[in-house]
């Protein structure tokens, strides 16, 4: 095999859905020449074939073909085009051979073609991993709504919350990153506007050379853009990456929150390991969180893949190839965030939770996180000044050893029946509240019409 | 004067808006906490005071006043929340005072405030410069509509167009990205949420704490995230600033196209002068392009911002302060892009266009350019393997110093009455279906509808 | 005072150093053109003036001044050029004020002080920020060089190491990228070589333009740049901010670092705080790492800035302005570092460390950390296959309840006295070693000799 | 085949040399791996075997052997290590079997290889392309010593210069950036630190575990670092990586500057092309310089890469896997900008220069681009405020019509003897003084010395 060098290729390749391969995306590059062919045969201008019959000849063309006839003609699109001409040649077609490629230019094929692969890949493989990452996130919120941990600030306990929580908080943000996400992938564009986008040769060809156009896009399920000089803008595609890369880093906060509760001296969860699998080779009973590191590693990746995708809205007159090469690289933003997606999503497959160790630390936490809800029950009470007032007694607390609650209780102003259990009991009603409302929320529910259920369909708490 | 330090203030302060200074940022913290006191009037926790007179009271505090008691405090919110207070209780309602802030924590004030600042600028001064932008290239594209200039592709002259065409264009393109800046500003979110965004303190203060929170941001114009933890999750903002840094990547290209428009050699266009202004201190016949170039400059500026902000979505569980520092500085996306729309908008505003100098580059360029649209006829009138015959033609037309369209000419298969000038008409006719299509399309028609006028209301040509 | 918009000046301008303000920089330019008036004096061109009188003279130009007349002339450099003319010819020298700039173009003027700005804020402020850093670094390398912390990969317990190393390690990371930023400001260059960097001018002027260009700089103590078109290629300034960025990675790191030492669970670091000071307003007993946190929030910033500086290497021809408005921006990135090097370094001050809560964590390890120290010296004991020897002794350790030492005591190979004391004594043996290795270096010591004395003349422990 | 993804491997891997594959990665690991083996035996903890007979069992590993264990150990590293210990089994040698990688821990390895193939890259292949592009550049600078060329600034006529001054400019940039890469690459480091990078086990094998490390790197001719956590801190490879970039920043300089001098409009010079190649299919005598758009495109993709590398200076404690994915994406930072300079350096092998067009703008320009050598002259003989003298003839001339030089002359204080010929010579001495100054300076010599000749070997003009 010959050498590699990325390693996209070297190490994740099994990773990645074939969907966003580059033989998938010369095969849509055949696709959309043979749309043309099928648009000019509905014009009148080129003979008749049958879509079937078309797509049997043209779309088998392979990289072997064009790569053959790009080293002698040194343009790739051209090389493509001839491909497909000689099979129609040879299966007898030379007419129609004559009219392949004929009124458009190199990038309307290139440009239409790569967001038909991003579009295809959200289809098949990228919405599907945005759905199987919430339904993890729904069933870990679910499972974990009442389960009290204590929340954390600076590091620092803060005050008292449910385990659920921030898997829920996760959902709600993709779910509305999602909606964002939807509608610019709706807004994908192509082009048959031909050199300069000025749409020279197809007003030759065609009364109307729009309609045209929005034909040919329409069988492809693409729309045109008028602001395409000779490329499309990349601004379409940009919106699609900025909104999965930020789907993305929310898989990365949420590893690396994960990450840090897998911390020896905090240890509320673990990384599910294999039977067999051992942690560190010289200490077993290590259970490093790397895929959980490996998440957030992808997420650096990935913001750099981001950068040059908006260095590359930017060209130069009708156009140059300032964009051409980095172009390429477009799709690996994808990449990218689907490795991370997915690798998220099999973590909190087999995650293990301890409550257990998270009640350690909240009891460990004592009163002192019930501060902020003691100086609201004050101010309600008529306490005046009341921040001051518990500050005060959070000192005084420090000094003599007792607890928060207990100098709180001799100040004499708590409400009747208000004990410690009674204030934890209210200081974790919020959080509940707030986990119900996303989980029951239409757009969590939409997200659970998804293929292959979604989470709506799995067993619901009782 | 103090000592200043950031180019912004020390050179781009006098063109930047109000809406996106600091005091403004301040002034709409006060808002924050005085929707919440109303807030709370209305839930029947605080003692009631009329709307305006609160606002007089509390709105009127001061960077100065915030700033005595944050070097003591330091603590930001915590310095504003005693200032209100001390205004109140001076204004002769400590029992108010009391009540200011209860139930928020610090990042319910400064994350509202945030959203509420880039909200305004936009409502005030964002979109009045997209707007004041795409009247000027409404404008350009509609008084050149039937201007014939050389099509450039890799700097090379490729196939005629009309200079009123590379305006519209970037007309489109900035009108479909105002769609998605617009659907941004309306998924700006607030919250009331309190510490770690668990809803803990509103819980003890009413029954629905999500219908508290809500009826808050109303007031506001906001809505509420429940991704949120203590702090709000950054995308909705940076969604708006990848929005509109886009929008400024078409303010890039352009002011690059026009630059090179404007080169000695190609002079097509030229920086308008204010009267006694010179180009070039010792070379007064110079016209540097330098408002051009300053555009592209900032763009550059723009993408660093841009960078910062999409490193600020990850933060670590209930909230941490490593965005805190460098949330501060989100905004100057929206100030650079700023600077940029309006310096180009100023350019438009008295460029000088020469259509004679168009006209010399597009007879030097002559026939060679019609090669596309030889071919496309070709094809249509059955000439087998047109592409390969009219490439030849061209090379005939190389050796032999006879024009291509002659040469062609010669081959006897062009329609009846296609002469040189019937084919130099039929090639620009595309680029004009196009400009057409773009300047009466329903969305740079909805843009007219913006405040002060806008495109549509301006002379229409006839 | 007028409005302010960044961050920088807002809320950061009391913490920079005059050296990096934009006051500075305008004497600075005020000061290149006196010594270029110098050069002229000694090449005989321009009538004689003392050093100290033209100085008096020159550099007392205020920005005021120069405003006032850049609102005419629309040229920043022409505008500090006639304001100095304008102040020698009051002081009754027309003919040395015809001189003022002869020879030299703006950019003469704007880049080379713009070198001298980076070269004298080093010289004043940031050779000295990372001193007494260092300085820090080594006082908590030195007085922890032997107390026992557990070592930690993947926030893991790996194996026992001591508190001081981690100093340690960043200071000698910051003694060897500080050789390389020296190396860097040694390579600061000025210019003198005018329009196109063609030495148009000089070459009227002097019989070897090269020569009189090198006294100037001889002046300023830079050297030339060959490479100079009419603009100074801004690797030099690039190389001493990737340079100084790397030093400010390495605080970022160490401060991330001690971030999650001083989590509630950990907690074996605390920030220190000032007499009076609460942590949280509501909860006195947090003492949230907020400083920490800001020097890695900081960190993003210096990134993005990094980044705006790499884009502007790339100019066009002999030059344009598509690097001014961006180049006014580069000095950020020395703002940015100073501020988290201040930052960390009084953090340093004041830290607090609790070694006993150390102890509990490497107790709590156990001899499972000690799994590594034991396969080797398993093979060193000629175990065969001691690696997987140790790993079934580990899982045998988990499965029994015995410690890994006394299984592995069980299995009858240690050597004589090797008892878990000694083993652990062992493991300690080669941080200890290192940590003298890099606190005796030369490199280490030669930092000793900065300003102020530096960490060898400070008590060393005996 | 299976799928490939990444543009690299799909599109650019025949430009990539094998000393950035991922196969020769595998390949210094095993070589540290042996290396680590030596070191153990001539510290007489291993049992000997010849350097020869070692390699040739050891360095036979291949992928393949390592992806069968890997797929079961889930531990790339331990997977290397099995398969070397496994073919020493096999050769007889269990013995030394069982000391292979004791004492280091997996980025020992890892991290040392990675500097390996850095170095490596450049002694074979790095360093010779930047050679090979200094050649170029050496070559056009000296032929076109003396080729008159209108300076541009703004894509304005500015002064005269000639043409080979923009060669002899980049290549002093680059040389000076060489110096600095080199320096780099001298601070390139390995280690052998063990598990924390603590000298755990290797203390317990020797009694100097540095002086141990040292002799095994000095066996791979690379020092160590004591800064070093379980991970080297990347800095040593950023450097590396971040002088590269810049000096392929130059070419991306370069490659904008003659892609613009090559547009129909200048047509100075033009990408040679190949026999039988054809423009554009089209369009034969359209010329793109789609070469040098390749170039600047690339250098995009170079910054985004960059900035990855930049990300990855933080990590965690001892350390993290938060640079493990990224990690393995720095070298192509290499990779890329090796494309650029490899395609660049092509492309001026064939280049044709058109030293008449360039005439012809000289001509065009007029005297108007002497106002600058006017004012100096001027001042030199005493007409006092020159500059405003020869701006006021300037606008005599704009409005007569005579050439500046008329207007001036008229004016009676020009020296004897300067007419317009004699002024224009004036104003090519100092370009010229510049290339030589260039040409002939030690710096451009020490780099003749490089492999295959250099520049200095080759023709020099006469």
């Amino acid at each position: 095999m010959d050498l590699l060098f990325s390693p996209l290729d070297v190490r994740y390749r099994k990773d990645l859905p074939e969907s966003l391969s580059e033989s998938e995306l010369l095969r849509l590059q055949a696709e959309v020449e043979v749309e043309w062919l099928l648009t000019l045969m509905r014009e009148g201008l080129c003979p008749k074939l049958s879509d079937k019959k078309l797509r049997e000849i043209c779309l088998g063309v392979t990289a072997e073909e064009v790569e053959a006839i790009e080293a002698r003609t040194r343009h790739a699109t051209r090389a493509l085009v001839e491909a497909i001409a000689a099979r129609l040649t040879e299966a007898g077609y030379p007419k129609i051979a004559d009219w392949v490629h004929v009124g458009l230019t190199s990038f309307d094929t290139v440009d239409t073609a790569a967001r038909l692969r991003v579009k295809r890949y959200f289809e098949r493989d990228g919405l599907e991993a945005v759905r199987a990452l919430k339904e993890q996130l729904w069933q870990w919120a679910d499972k974990h709504r009442e389960t009290p941990q204590v929340g954390r600030t600076h590091g620092q306990w803060a005050v008292p919350t449910v385990f659920g929580l921030g898997f829920a908080e996760a959902l709600e943000r993709i779910c509305v990153l999602e909606e964002r996400l939807k509608a610019a992938l709706e807004g994908l564009r192509g082009q048959a506007s031909g050199a300069i986008g000025g749409y020279h040769a197809t007003s030759l060809l065609a009364k109307n050379p729009l309609k045209l156009e929005a034909d040919f896009l329409e069988g492809l399920g693409l729309k045109p853009h008028y602001g395409s000089i000779q490329i499309l803008p990349p601004e379409d595609i940009l919106s699609v990456a900025q909104d999965f890369a930020s789907i993305a880093a929310v898989a990365a906060k949420l590893a690396g929150d994960l990450r840090h509760l897998a911390r020896s001296e905090i240890n509320e969860i673990a990384e599910g390991f294999a039977a067999g699998q051992v942690g560190s080779s010289t200490m077993p009973q290590k259970r490093n969180p790397w895929n959980l590191e490996h998440v957030c590693s992808l997420h650096k990746v990935l913001l750099s893949r981001l950068h040059l995708l908006e260095l590359d809205l930017v060209t130069e007159h009708q156009r140059d190839l300032t964009n051409s090469a980095s172009g390429r690289f477009h799709a690996e933003v994808f990449m990218t965030a689907h490795l991370m997606l997915r690798r998220l999503t099999k973590i909190l497959e087999r995650m293990e939770a301890q409550p257990k160790k998270m009640k350690v630390h909240l009891e460990a936490a004592g009163s002192s996180v019930l501060a902020e809800a003691l100086y609201i029950l004050g101010t309600k009470q008529g306490v005046s000044h009341a921040h001051d007032v518990i500050r005060e007694a959070a000192r005084e607390s420090e000094r003599s050893g007792q607890t928060l609650f207990a100098v709180v209780k001799g100040q004499g102003w708590l409400p009747k029946g208000m004990d410690l259990k009674a204030l934890e009991a209210e200081c974790l009603k919020g959080s509940k509240v707030k986990i119900d409302a996303i989980l029951k929320s239409r757009r969590v529910k939409a997200g659970a019409k998804a293929p292959k259920g979604g989470p709506s369909v799995r067993r619901r708490r009782t």
